[in-house]
């Protein structure tokens, strides 16, 4: 940690900042600037509320140096976490493919969508059952009777499942039904869900927030981890920016940084990142192509009569094309699918 | 709602597109534009997801004409929301002004502040007691005890109180201590916790999202006030932007906007938008020049040694003068304090 | 600058970096943390492309301690600078009032305006003659005629005057015709524009860009002073967000920070700003109160028939409710009008 | 056009409207809503200021359906715009790779990139003369001296060339010596530059400003082109967010979107949309597989004692891998290289 002193800072003021770091077990260095003192301090950072150190008169502002989140990071950790369920594989050479409805409908609807992705190569079935929905007169989901049809069209199909849930409780009912666990976007800081989901024995997907840092998102991580579940899967979603004419921004630059900076898989979610579907086959495949272990796509039987997101559903011809296209380009990057 | 069909859209696609709406109780009109086909289509929205008629063929996009809240709308309800809690007064002439600590930490703390910002004009004291925290291995807050604490320094200071909850749990304990609850940024789109909290029977304080837009900021409190809860106030706390030189971005146009769109009251938060101590001062002005109906500002006995967000609190005495300076301003805007 | 080294970053590593350092003239010291290397290197930064640095082996990031700006910082220079245009004056008690129609249309609409402001209370007649505009097919302005007509208005009205320029060419014609030259947002780093700036005996007004920090804004200021021209009026317009409900977002704390970190004076433009004629009055109040050392406001004899900006501007009649309600204001924050 | 109405307009409102537009000669369709009254308005959108409507008593809002842009749109003109320079093709199927410094230091250090990046497989030069840089303080670029130094390398290599010009001169002298004329982020918005570029005769390389929008960006694209240049190329090279991980955020989505948008080729700029070296190559094949035309990147050298940009830029030999890793990823998605 570094603390820069503002230029008129008086020698009391620096010693005060020296003494109240010395307590905290710090060992200090001071460096005599061209014109003003910069303290460098030496010691566990958990053991001071750092940001009360600028309060102090004199402080001009602090400067971190260790990055905040330590189980993630992948100098602690060097090899990759590799997440296996079922028979997907999240952070291993082979792309791991998630497919399916953004909401659970109806049964001739699931399985229809269920049977086309496993047909075209996907090994994950997604389904939303528990909705998180901007309007409050908006379809919220089917709740347990979606997760009964979704294990069922998984254990039929030989498809792994995943479902997102919203609180305690529909966590522990998910968590009966499905093989892995998705904290949306919006509740990315919900720091009581994720110490929720390090404490349940299943995968945990992990969106990345509208508005979230690479660094909060692999804190959100850390909160998951340090609780007690190390198979996390990071998925990048696309942030809010000023660009209004894609839903999102899909930010693919994250995802091969993130790689550096993490041991855990990160997988690419095309569909709710562009919001239209005729750029989820492009985005797809510059998503494998900066990296990422894999995709969640939507897909419905009809798009026209979703329930929800169907401008960015593909129809099951579509998903096909996509799968058929992507093969050679994950080939090219060394990754199988 | 307006559809605005492709230049190239066939007679077909067209006639398609009028039945989907027709079946579903629109009136439609056609407008033959000097390229294209609009159709204008009457009716209740809420019978389409009108997102699928963007999928269907021939479709460009969708315009929406209506608002999509409906309770919360001025236009609905005219005249102004005032909620009453103790001696404040959330939209009325009077400003209310709420103040206290970033968290509850010890007993001296909490009263030390309550006494000064009571003192210094301050009807409601806030006090964090299940903090949200970015990082797992920060202070997390008091929990229950913190809330015994608030209170009774509320009760021995005459000041009404409000502190943030974050799930099911502590909503139901905080409502046994507080008078007012408060759902904070980033549970902002926590819908479940929108929905406990219209079945509460206090009022509820509602931070506005990081990223939230303005019209989603108004469809979290639809879900309140829609669930039978229509003691809302809502809280402009700063949005993320590019900028990195405060904390957030302070939207105070949105506070002005937002007056004119809903009849709930709207305070303004400048501590957590500026995070900067010597900006809180200005920006409480600015706030209420701007329309505010009240602040949240945080003090602290002693900010150097706070557990939290002391970079952004002020001193008693700062509190005080701030508080001082409002006055005559307060006044040239026509309000009390 | 501190130059963080990475966690298994060698000894040879370490010693390039010092020597690099001490070639460029700087005194560096060792920092020996927990985990990794830091170096504190004391020096004059000009001597050395900083990020170049960061490039070296072994390097991890490279932390700057100094502001980059220097003759526009307030560390620098303690007393306010005050411009003095007429009966204006920018940065002193006094708040200056610039309101005027989008741009200049006609010689009756100009004075019809001018009239109108000066009867108000405003001294310095804003209008457009070379207009940025988003579409080539828009109105572009009327040139050297406009600025005739200006010239004109102003002399016979008493008002100083401002307008945009835009290249090397209006500059120069404009410097012949008007007291202020503004610099627009579209512009802000316009390298070569904003070197001649520092040029020119006139002041010049610079608007801050869409997306610009408060340090490019500061940076930009920085070219025109260091070419020569002490007389920079800074102008916070509003800034680009993920927001879309007003035109921009208003960012009056950058307007409180700047205070702070320059003697420059800053005036704010509410009708860029919000695009919405229903919200100037309420955030020009607000700028007022946020410390602003005054106001450029689009007036126009009839906003309903403006050639651009309509939406935004003022007709004389809210003007003046606008000027004689931010009287009380100005006083109660200390300033005059 | 679509004019909506308030909820409460009055017949005389709705009328004085009509008659604006029909006065313009727009041919108008009124759609009695539920709640309120919608008026399309079937003409020239030309022919009217269509901001000002949102100005007249009774009206809510405008909504625009027709596109800005004309002559850059792909609905007006189908077929692919392909720029041949030299050897390079811009807008067909074989890749177009631009590479070098981003700045010209001097003769050895252009020749060393020139060669370099020629053997591995580059067919466009690129180098800095005119820098538009952030600080008064920092290396402005060589200007003439430059300019002759990159033709004589682009004359030795076989390399067509470009460098970036920043007003009328620097754009009248680089048209004497490079093949390619760059407009950069910062200067997007320069309309007097986008004119001037439109009567060149030189193909245009047209960079994405910070913050604009794709529609803005076509805009400037139609500035040019509706000016007498029909060889516009455009470029993607990240936006300002909120996110700082990467020194900007790299839009793939748009250059995805923008090929169905506009007939003009689109390329990717990796080197300044992160800002780091390590992340180039990823996003090189990220953007092939989002369908860019071609790629531009810098190369050095020597990238640690670059005079600007050394963090972002390539060395030759990792610049010679991410061409032979970018090879079978072409061909996968059908293009050559």
């Amino acid at each position: 940690m570094v603390i820069v002193m503002k230029l008129n800072s008086s020698p009391e003021q620096i010693e005060n900042v020296n003494n109240r770091l010395q307590e905290c077990g710090f060992q200090i260095q001071m460096i005599q600037g061209v014109k003003r003192i910069v303290i460098g301090a030496v010691g566990d950072r958990q053991s001071i509320n750092t940001s009360t150190l600028e309060t102090m008169p004199g402080v001009e502002k602090v400067l971190r140096i260790m990055k905040p989140y330590k189980m993630v990071c992948r100098e602690v950790r060097g090899e990759d976490t590799v997440v296996q369920v079922g028979a997907a594989e999240f952070g291993g050479n082979r792309l791991a493919i998630v497919a399916g409805p953004c909401a659970v409908e109806t049964k001739e609807q699931l399985y229809a969508a269920a049977r086309a992705v496993q047909k075209a190569g996907a090994t994950v079935l997604r389904g939303g059952t528990y909705k998180p929905r901007t309007s409050p007169y908006s379809f919220q989901g089917l709740e347990e009777e979606g997760l009964h049809l979704l294990a069922e069209a998984g254990a039929e199909t030989g498809l792994a499942t995943v479902t997102e849930v919203v609180d305690e409780e529909s966590m522990r009912v998910a968590a009966r039904y499905v093989d892995i666990l998705q904290i949306g976007a919006r509740n990315m800081q919900n720091f009581r869900l994720l110490r929720l989901a390090g404490q349940v024995k299943k995968p945990i997907l992990l969106k990345r927030g509208l508005s979230a840092t690479v660094e909060e998102w692999l804190m959100a991580a850390e909160y998951i981890v340090s609780s007690g579940n190390e198979n996390v899967i990071l998925c990048e979603r696309g942030i809010r920016t000023f660009e209004t004419s894609t839903r999102n921004t899909l930010d693919l630059s994250a995802v091969a940084l993130v790689k550096t900076l993490t041991h855990l898989p990160v997988i690419v979610d095309p569909s709710h990142a562009t919001g239209k579907r005729e750029l989820v086959g492009a985005m797809s495949r510059a998503a494998v192509a900066a990296g990422a272990d894999g995709l969640i796509i939507e897909v419905h039987p009809d798009p026209s009569m979703a329930l929800c997101d169907g401008p960015q559903s593909l129809n099951p011809e579509e998903f096909d094309e996509l799968m058929r296209r992507l093969h050679p380009l994950a080939v090219a990057v060394g990754r199988e699918i």
